[in-house]
């Protein structure tokens, strides 16, 4: 096998040179890099990163562990992380949460707990207290999207106070008749960030007092949720709210489209706000509070490199940001 | 560091027995595999990972570059290949392609040449000539998306066949004004799958006489894409299609979408019709092609598995599953 000396002898440069110029990283002149990957390439030289594992104990790698789902969000928070991991030359690992419990079983008790990485970032998987448990055996520091748990270092928007603005949004244009799209039919399935949703439309209802009007709708956190949930209950003509908060953009953006199937004109007739600015948000016209995947899979990334190099540091739960942002599909009720 | 041997010892059993017990495969008691595992814990046992690949060459990893798009089709092919990974205890390595060209050139020229795969997967990148060299000289099989290239083998449906049989569906309705949606406005960014599509729609209409009928406008392969387009097509009364192809579900989902704005029955004024029977198909009652990315994942998987174990096999171009299936978005024209 080849050594980095092989490769530095046969294009005549020192170790440092040639280390620098396979890596990409610090400066070398065009001319000496031509060279030195000419001659790696002649040697058939592969950097050897479970040799230098060995001696240093550091595996260069984090696990991340989300569903295997296609949501903007995923997308965008995966994208952020592998944008920051790959800046610091981090290798991502990647486990899908399996769909059946015997699968999901063997990666908690057995895959996960075999595999060295110098960190785990957990997206969305609603742990249960035995799977954190063995999260936390690997010894390696953990950021977790989604639930906040004592346990470990978080990023998040603040769900309730989300949840309340938009709400609140829709008082003051003068809407009483306000539904929640989202609450699951059984309030145990209600993911934690949801939850908090939940709570923060309640919590500005109450405020206004308006409790009386709360109208929760259950649907599964996507358009095609949205839409089905939004038919019913703008189908019953003497009961229809005036203003619909989905518990995300996909369910806002299926409850405007369940609307102008109807015939009931958006937003004159009724007013839709949710949450995320997603990518098709623009395209409806969708008032929202806006959230920054992308940059929470930075913020993750720092919180746990942050981790590695000082593992008794205080566990962080970092509030990410959020913003309304009004476009038209909210105005006051006829 | 203690050795699977010490936890053996502790657990009173032979080292086969607690390796079948921490690695979930092979029959060991529940009661057995309770006493590994808390040996194990009890003595931060750690399988080495590292170590068994200097020993074996192999390091039971596969490296996987994609774009990080959230598009349903990837996220689908994505969770199959994580699916056969995971049941044959690969490691799953991603890639993000990036989206600078100075940090792509890094990926290409630096990073991936220095990592040890047992196999590449490339999922839609459109490599460059340069970019696929480097991926060869990592001397790991290489199963590729996307561009059906000589050099690598690849899982791809008939794009062509399929935009035939979905033009061909529109013809037999009597449908003579067909638009083509998602022709790109410069046709060097089109990619292999796409310009497939466009070359069948071409074939059937030139097959069914109507060559000089055909009509291509582009768009970005994205619901807002489609939207956009479908909407400057059909503002134009007098020379409105019929009918509608997108290039893809998403594309033809937002022409449906443009269509009920601007107050245009579909099917009965507008037919129609795409590629993929995306998650949200069945809510627009979209009639398609179907295909079916996650089988494609597992078939990927597959075939880069076969060509591990026979470095010298052919190369093979594996043509995937689609089939028509027919909603109410198509209808003979009025």
């Amino acid at each position: 096998m080849s050594t980095i000396a092989d490769v530095a002898a046969r294009a005549g440069v020192s170790k440092a040179t040639a280390s620098r110029a396979l890596s990409g990283r610090g400066y070398v002149s065009d001319d000496t890099r031509l060279r030195v990957t000419d001659a790696a390439r002649d040697l058939s030289y592969v950097a050897h990163s479970s040799a230098t594992s060995l001696a240093t104990g550091r595996t260069q790698t984090v696990g991340v562990i989300m569903p295997p789902i296609g949501r903007w969000f995923f997308a965008e928070l995966l994208a952020g992380i592998q944008e920051s991991l790959f800046a610091l030359d981090y290798e991502l690992s990647l486990y899908g949460v399996p769909e059946d419990a015997d699968t999901r079983e063997r990666l908690f008790e057995h895959v996960l707990p075999r595999r060295r990485f110098d960190g785990i970032i957990a997206v969305g998987i609603q742990p249960s207290a035995r799977e954190l448990e063995r999260l936390h055996l690997t010894g390696r520091p953990l950021v977790s999207f989604g639930p906040h748990s004592e346990e470990s270092s978080a990023v998040s928007i603040d769900d309730a106070a989300a949840a309340r603005i938009a709400t609140e949004h829709l008082i003051e244009l003068g809407h009483t008749a306000i539904a929640f799209v989202g609450g699951p039919a059984d309030a145990a399935e209600l993911s934690f960030g949801d939850a908090r949703r939940l709570e923060g439309y309640h919590d500005a209802l109450r405020a206004a007092g308006l409790s009386a009007h709360a109208r929760v709708a259950s649907a599964a956190p996507t358009m095609p949720g949205g839409y089905a949930a939004a038919a019913g209950l703008l189908g019953d003509r003497r009961n229809r709210p005036t203003a619909i908060f989905g518990v995300c953009d996909e369910v806002a953006i299926g409850a405007v489209i369940a609307a102008r199937r109807l015939g009931i004109a958006v937003p004159t007739e009724l007013s839709v706000v949710g949450i995320d600015d997603h990518e098709h948000a623009e395209m409806f016209a969708l008032t929202t509070i806006g959230q920054f995947p992308r940059e929470q899979g930075h913020e993750a990334v720092r919180l746990l490199t942050h981790r590695m190099s000082h593992p008794d540091a205080p566990l962080e739960q970092v509030a990410a940001a959020s913003a309304l942002v009004v476009r038209s599909s909210t105005a006051a009720p006829r």
